[in-house]
């Protein structure tokens, strides 16, 4: 259920045209009175998203098209005014999220929107339909949390902004998988976003060009990838030439995304030396199924977030199914790993209610 | 004086839009047959770089406009034929440079583009003007290499592209400093270069847009950086969250040169956790000097290549006057060292030609 509420003065600046600097940790409001609810329900969506990108690591995602979780939300004079009652979990992997809106996702994030806008009248319930598998490396977890941030905001007149929803999101973050926004940045927004900073939070939207077509081959195999393990084979220190090289890498990724340079893309994607090669070998065929994207015809491929699923770039979809089949028959081969392909394209709208019913 | 060519079939093939490979090392000639000598003389200025930008650390560096070497060429028949002679060198510390065009920057790039071409009939004598003070962090060997080689392509019609040319250029840089193209490559290419890869050679240019103007604050101490005591500095390993944390900083900088914002590309330039901690405490009054232009409203500052000069980013040249004012000030409060002040644009050209004469 939920908890108290205080309402501080209104804080978060422009620094410029395509960042957005909002303190860490602040709960805000930047309303003078509680905002009345708009409608009785809504119901919203928000993308999956491929985090890391290669040497993009930690600081760089983007949201995929079409696979997602939804969250609906309603006014319910059941529900103490100002909390939050998780009515239902439905979907993939339900028995193994929590109720308790303090240890959900989507329910931390709806918390942390409620407490933003300072509503302390309404109580609300809310139904997370997962879209996505847990663990996935597709950002499963920040999908929850944004649908259900922006079906609140939505409920009470969209009031916060696009960055101030990534904070909320932040929260729920920080609590399942760590303080890190390169899931929740991408599901909220869309497209391609690259965290600047954290204290205070900074995002930069990469705009890859409308006019250009993005394909992500996601073949995610039947294999639970050890979070805990894929965090700690990371190298505590590095070695200044493969910083070196990952940062050029990492500056030729953003252009090639700002140029809608696939191919250049691609080639940075599958350039990471530092990350990738520690976690690789924890994902049974990994290996092999990256070259065996690349010798399918793929511009780049790599572990999507931090596996197991692994994600693959094309410029068209019929390509890309034939890529997916020689990334499957890679994990049978070399991972003894049953695997699924799914061809998408970039999402470019990020979360967004896609119903809202005046009844309440 | 020149040494023995050779001229195995043409390599080097374009990749995509923005990154040409050429293989290290292959002295290359696409000619099947020598070259004639399409004039008598040629003279050709090649500007000043900033190597480094903050995050950049070498791999990004970009030219600056007015400020560079020159160096003219002329068929000589008192010079061996496919040799080259320098017959000059005026300018600044023309004492501190060698005559012999093996252990001269400016000698060997010309010596490298010979090969390149297959030159073997003619003598080349060569002129160096310099412009550019040695050992001041601008790219002074560079400019003298970047200058030679356009002046020796063009006289046999140019033949080479521009990204060989860089690679004739490397040459030079890796006897004098190390090889690294983050001077050369911007130096022959103008604006703002990445380089993406070493083995193969790819660069990639990055746009900045042509209707913003950009300024650099050029503030040049009266100090020797020691270049040895400077590569000393660096550290060996970096910690993971100065690597994230760098290479964010990195993508967002080469973003803010493509989207043309100069407020976020100072933040950018000014964000290095990496390098110019353990650089700036070796220039006296360097962290001085980078506190004062940022108070007087530079959008940021950092050491320019290895040091010591400064360099800042502002808009407009009569706030870079008054920037580089307060910035020379601080060199010599807490610094003690007389300093001195440029306000010079981006250079968008790279070298070029200036003059030639048909007169054999």
């Amino acid at each position: 259920m939920a908890t108290c509420f205080f309402c501080p003065p209104p804080i978060g600046f422009k620094t410029n045209n395509n960042a957005i600097s909002i303190p860490r940790f602040t709960i805000r409001c930047n309303l003078k009175t509680e905002p009345d609810a708009v409608c009785g329900a809504v119901k919203a969506f928000a993308p999956a998203t491929v985090a890391n990108l290669g040497p993009g690591f930690d600081f760089l995602g983007c949201a995929v098209d079409g696979l997602g979780d939804t969250v609906s939300v309603r006014v319910d004079p059941q529900v103490h005014p100002g909390e939050i009652c998780i009515s239902e979990i439905i979907g993939n992997a339900t028995n193994k999220l929590s109720k308790n809106p303090l240890w959900n996702c989507a329910g931390i994030a709806a918390i942390e929107v409620m407490k933003m806008l300072g509503v302390r009248s309404v109580g609300l319930s809310l139904s997370l339909e997962k879209g996505l598998p847990l663990g996935s490396g597709l950002g499963s977890s920040a999908a929850s949390a944004a649908a259900a941030a922006v079906a609140v905001n939505e409920m009470f007149g969209k009031k916060l902004s696009v960055e101030e929803l990534v904070l909320a999101c932040l929260k729920s973050e920080e609590k399942v998988s760590g303080y890190h926004a390169d899931n929740v940045g991408p599901s909220i927004m869309g497209g391609f976003v690259l965290i600047r900073n954290y204290e205070p939070l900074e995002l930069m939207e990469l705009k890859f060009p409308s006019d250009k077509e993005l394909y992500f081959v996601l073949v995610t195999p039947e294999f639970e990838a050890p979070t805990k393990k894929m965090r700690a084979a990371l190298p505590a220190e590095i070695g200044m030439p493969h910083h070196v090289w990952n940062c050029s890498q990492a500056g030729a990724l953003v252009a090639s995304v700002l140029q809608g340079d696939l191919v250049s893309l691609g080639k940075a994607l599958s350039s990471d030396k530092i990350v990738e090669p520690r976690r690789a070998p924890l994902i049974p065929g990994m290996e092999a199924v990256k070259r065996a994207a690349i010798h399918a015809g793929a511009f780049g491929c790599t572990i999507s977030g931090a596996g197991p699923t692994a994600v693959a770039v094309i410029d068209n979809e019929h390509a890309g199914h034939a890529i997916g089949k020689h990334m499957v028959e890679a994990f049978i081969q070399h991972g003894n790993l049953n695997a699924s392909a799914q061809i998408k394209q970039l999402d470019r709208l990020g979360a967004r209610c896609i119903h809202t019913s005046h009844d309440m």
